[in-house]
């Protein structure tokens, strides 16, 4: 399948090295592909550069956010959650119907840590994408985990626990569905309802976050216990 | 111990119930003991009235809110979120420097369901009642699963999931982990750090509400899974 993955950082590269593994031809979108990867310096979390990951993943296609679009079949949103409406909103005509995942999260971090959402409680990122790309097919998901796990549940708890999606189209959420379990390897996956209920799935990042720093570690997730 | 359970509601009624059966001496306040017990019609949820439950509970003491206060050497705040502040501020000479558990959720439903939440993000309900009573040493917990899975977590996958607590003050976050462990069974407790993090612990009511409406019932809890 041809798949965008939209956005160079932590996200956009655990989906587009997984889905490239998995033998998926993937364009990874940037705003300069250039400028991106000329970035090859180790970050703050001592991870090599972009420059550098794009030539260890050589099957990974860089481009601009339009190129990568118009190639696809499905679009994944991995883009910073300061930028996705305008970026999605500047290439609207090539995602035209296609299935949006969109993963991003209105994290505020201008004023420190830990972060404030820059949308919530009476609106959320994915309903502002949504109403700004009527035709997308636009899902939530992914975005209330890390993005190792997003892509390999299975490396907490032997994947007992819990992925959630929301959208308007039950089709397309049933393709994303198809590629969690199918792909990723999810075992459950709960639908929470239309694109509204991404308010709440964004929401979740404040405790996300705030148990990061009591575990001290990324590698979790929730689980519905019943 | 005696104990003020602050609120006649599910909340309020799951607490007092359980801590009378267990021995405790259990005031119940309320703003007007009077109006409260001739309160007896069955509400929509087809649950009796609070008078009917408080001649099936005759152990529980109704009182209004000061005086259950001061007969206390332990406060549960489980009255509703949009009058919490209100009523805790005019008792507040009285709660001193007690420990104060909040259970309390600032959720407005006056524009219908889903509710939205009166104060998030930047500030939480747990912290202006904290700014409101200096002394007190207040402890947010309980707040994100229902009134039933409070007391009685083993009715939900063996108490195989996590109780969230914050707050300023250790001691008094000791003494409800004691309580929450010896009294109710709690097994899995996280200490998310000082009352800041009750934001995240009360914006997680959004999704919360959501996962109750896709499984059609509220007995769930969010385990962490690693």
């Amino acid at each position: 399948m041809k798949i965008a993955v939209l956005g160079t950082g932590v996200v956009g590269q655990a989906h587009a090295q997984k889905l490239s593994q998995l033998g998926h031809k993937v364009f990874m979108g940037t705003n300069d592909p250039t400028k991106t990867k000329a970035r090859t310096k180790i970050d703050q979390m001592s991870r090599p550069g972009i420059g550098i990951w794009l030539e260890v993943n050589p099957a990974v296609k860089l481009c601009n956010f339009q190129t990568a679009a118009q190639n696809a079949e499905l679009i994944i949103n991995a883009t910073n959650g300061q930028s996705s409406l305008k970026i999605l909103s500047g290439i609207k005509k090539d995602i035209a119907s296609k299935v949006l995942i969109d993963i991003s999260n209105p994290l505020d971090f201008s004023k420190g840590f830990p972060p404030t959402l820059s949308v919530c409680n009476n609106d959320s990122l994915a309903e502002q994408i949504q109403k700004a790309l009527p035709k997308a097919r636009v899902v939530k998901a992914f975005n209330t985990t890390n993005a190792s796990v997003q892509v390999d549940p299975g490396r907490v708890a032997k994947a007992d626990h819990h992925l959630f999606i929301a959208g308007n189209d039950q089709d397309a959420k049933g393709q994303v569905i198809k590629l969690a379990k199918q792909q990723y390897g999810w075992k459950n996956i709960l639908d929470l309802g239309d694109i509204k209920s991404a308010r709440g799935m964004e929401m979740i990042l404040p405790i996300w976050l705030q148990i990061m720093n009591s575990l001290n570690s990324a590698d979790f997730n929730f689980k519905i216990a019943r």
